[in-house]
């Protein structure tokens, strides 16, 4: 596996550098960003996956997150890959912000033309944990996993989908149920086809439903109550209800003046570290 | 004074504002980004202006500095201006990356066809701070300036002519002779025509050899020794030995392995903060 690296920044006593491969779940290059800690250095630590949402790349959380202080801190490696291929040349690919090129919604789809590049799911699940292990000080037994909206959809699949292989999951104002809202009926359509009992493989609500997370694992969601995609797109109180059916734990903290941005994912960032530093770094 | 005010993020307690108005300083229009803690609410707190580098915003510290945590635990408010005019419709102000938009130096600029719009010495020590204390709950008499690369030039040379206004002064990579280098050399010609000796009131190094900050207060400084910029455009040692020359204390960091980043910068940021923070917040 020939992985390139674009570039590496001293950051908080570890290093941030960025990295493209070719992948074989997208038949394509693909880029991802690495925070190394401190730690690293004394050997093999735990990585904690982060997906971006829509419109975003692989810089964008280590940019705007502000979460290298807090890995330094917890000795966790963080990932971030980029939202979907670049540069499929597939008809149409550039045409949407919220479909096609950054908006691949962490799925394997499964139509023309899209399913021959855009194996997010497998890339994050399968794929880039391989590439990080083999090339980084990564420990294989120890992965979390979290998001922002698109991306809290993401974590929330790819961990409820794989509760032996992520032993960690929280979201920051996730898309909880992609099959009842235009953002995951858009993507869900056009990448997995009109079946729409199909598409609830790729609904954390719908998920949490019948495999609720082993162990009893609290999920953490953060939501800002001033997010401007709140009521139309992200619906907390789906997922809500669905773990409190399946008797799941979750912590839903429903932040009053809070939007979605950055500004926000930032300033609970720390709670997210904390809550994932507990169930990686336990002995 | 008609504030325009463009947008508002919740961010660690406090709110991250973006504003727009006339400035007469610069014959036009400019933004300034403003962070204000939550300690705001009980009344007037101190300022810290932050003056960015080179192709910057009024936006590239509020995504990308990290600060905002560290100003809502001090209680500080946090002001980041423009780095320029924009579309001052000046013949060749967008052919150049480090001249004209994007490069405005912090400088009264005297020459044609600059002089009518950029004036960005008197904006950011003059008219800005009475913007801000007109418009928010800024405290009159405690006022702090820090900055990167042309930015930290900028802090030094504002803190340095105007030891009564900004009673703290801190800067990452600061371009610290810029009548020695090539980004001052071309600015300074652009600006202030051909006569080196102008240029001084406007170099850190020249201007503390004369003029050290009164009441013995510290100069806190922090310098990557991977910043590519290093050895042809900072000139930390410039500095540094009119420093020692003046008997200016100074703290210059030298930090193995960083470059000139915002990661390096978000690394550095805390003790920034606490510099200032230790000058404007006491009794």
């Amino acid at each position: 596996m020939n992985l390139n690296t674009l570039g590496g920044h001293a950051c908080f006593g570890g290093t941030v550098s960025f990295h493209e491969h070719h992948s074989s779940a997208c038949d394509g290059e693909m880029r991802f960003a690495v925070y190394t800690p401190p730690q690293a250095a004394d050997g093999p630590v735990p990585v904690l996956y982060y997906l971006a949402g829509l419109t975003c790349t692989e810089e964008t959380f280590m940019i705007k997150g502000g979460a290298q202080r807090l890995a330094a801190e917890h000795g966790l490696m963080l990932v971030a890959p980029d939202t979907s291929p670049r540069d499929a040349n597939i008809p149409g690919e550039d045409d949407d912000w919220d479909f096609g090129t950054g908006a691949g919604f962490y799925v394997d789809a499964t139509e023309e033309p899209w399913s021959r590049h855009y194996g997010m799911y497998s890339y994050v699940t399968r794929e880039l944990p391989s590439v990080v292990e083999e090339n980084f000080p990564a420990g294989p037994d120890a992965r979390g996993v979290f998001g922002h909206s698109m991306g809290g959809h993401g974590a929330l699949v790819c961990a409820l989908k794989n509760p032996d292989f992520f032993r960690s999951v929280s979201a920051f104002a996730p898309v909880s149920a992609p099959t009842r809202v235009p953002w995951g009926e858009k993507a869900f359509s056009g990448y997995l086809g009109g079946d729409r009992e199909a598409w609830k493989a790729y609904d954390a609500s719908e998920l949490v439903r019948e495999h609720p997370f082993p162990d009893g694992r609290n999920i953490l969601v953060d939501q800002g109550l001033s997010d401007q995609f709140l009521e139309e797109q992200l619906l907390p109180e789906a997922l809500e209800e669905a773990c409190a059916e399946s008797g799941q734990p979750l912590t839903l903290n429903r932040r009053e003046g809070y939007d979605h941005s950055y500004y926000a994912i930032s300033t609970f960032m720390e709670e997210h570290i904390r809550h994932h530093s507990a169930a990686l770094n336990r002995a």
